[in-house]
């Protein structure tokens, strides 16, 4: 039986490509969006909002939804080598290209319309939001909880800039550098010589990565 | 713009009435639900969630779909007396009426299909299912989260049973008072001499509140 949802607002992220994208929310602090609400969700649908210290978000997998789903999935935090069920994971390729975030609450502008800010996301932009719902410890804080082989953060990378390359911003340095490493590669990439290339609040930045070195090695503000 | 999404299985859930469902999930451990996966959903689907000790269910409160919203929801915790934002509360009456539940994950059977038996349901027989992810302590385990008018839980009733009408079945007696022990009122009733009638697993059960005292008076098996 089908279900119809309706987009409520969008995501304002710094991500605007699919890669480099941190594979959970909450692993690149730095990584602040903007959730715009639709003008018809007024500053009322938010009140008491601002007392809660992270939001679930609801949203669409949209970049990802027409390419379908299978059964098993290879997670990039076992290297690629290892299946398992679609459900036993947070790929955004299912059944239903539903998505779930953990957003810490920066603070919130309801004037001239509904905008949140949030950091620690792992959304692309543009990404149509859902469902905006307070995050409820005494229920959802389970520290002890058995997690397979999601048990702990994975491992980062060592991020290196080639010299006088990097921008004069302290902000957007933390978020590359957070973002970089997180290892963007796909699991089953270990080519030292290949460079990769991510797009990253308008800037076009290149590196490579040597066992667990990454090398920043260009650097560009893109115009859009 | 509108997004489709599919029922993937159904909650079998032993409360088949809206009044008496807590309030969130975790709040009645012995509130004991069957997930049954459509069966196209098979056993690979579910590999390795095993492994995990809770799982998020995002579902449709088909209940009161048709019921609509408003921007702003008196939540039960605070009396009633006093409004917040549909975003800043759990309330099933939202723009999309979209659910989000951690359940504990107790076992999950294959064959003939694919079920999961799960623990601290706050759900509604036949509850259609979205999606299932498995839960991140690392990510989603925030015990220090500030948490506005819910940071902690509700205070719970005493309950009391009536002479000799309790039945002989300890697991369904840990069930109905549980359940009631959350104090299913709407938030603004309080009124000793009215009877409550609530039906839970098959059966029929009536009480009164007085005070911080729910008093259990008739117990029956229904016949369906």
């Amino acid at each position: 039986m089908p279900h119809l949802f309706h987009t409520i607002g969008h995501v304002r992220s710094p991500y605007t490509d699919k890669f480099g994208i941190p594979r959970q929310s909450g692993l690149v602090p730095d990584a602040r969006v903007c959730i715009e609400l639709l003008p018809q969700f007024n500053a009322d649908c938010v009140r008491g909002l601002g007392d809660f210290g992270y939001i679930w978000l609801q949203f669409v997998f949209h970049a990802t939804a027409d390419e379908g789903w299978s059964p098993l999935v290879r997670p990039p935090r076992l290297g690629g080598k290892i299946k398992k069920g679609v459900f036993a994971t947070r790929s955004p390729h299912r059944p239903n290209p539903l998505g779930l975030s953990l957003l810490r609450l920066e603070r919130i502008e309801t004037l001239p319309r509904v905008v949140l800010y949030c950091s620690g996301a792992d959304l692309l932009d543009g990404t149509p939001v859902l469902d905006i719902k307070p995050y409820i410890p005494f229920v959802e804080a389970r520290p002890d909880a058995a997690a397979g082989f999601a048990h702990a953060p994975p491992p980062q990378l060592t991020v290196v800039w080639d010299a006088d390359i990097a921008p004069d911003n302290p902000t957007l340095i933390r978020l590359i550098e957070q973002s970089i490493a997180q290892d963007p590669r796909p699991a089953f990439h270990n080519h030292p010589e290949r460079v990769y290339f991510m797009t990253l609040q308008g800037c076009a930045i290149e590196f490579r990565i040597t066992g667990q070195v990454a090398h920043i090695i260009a650097f560009t503000h893109v115009d859009y």
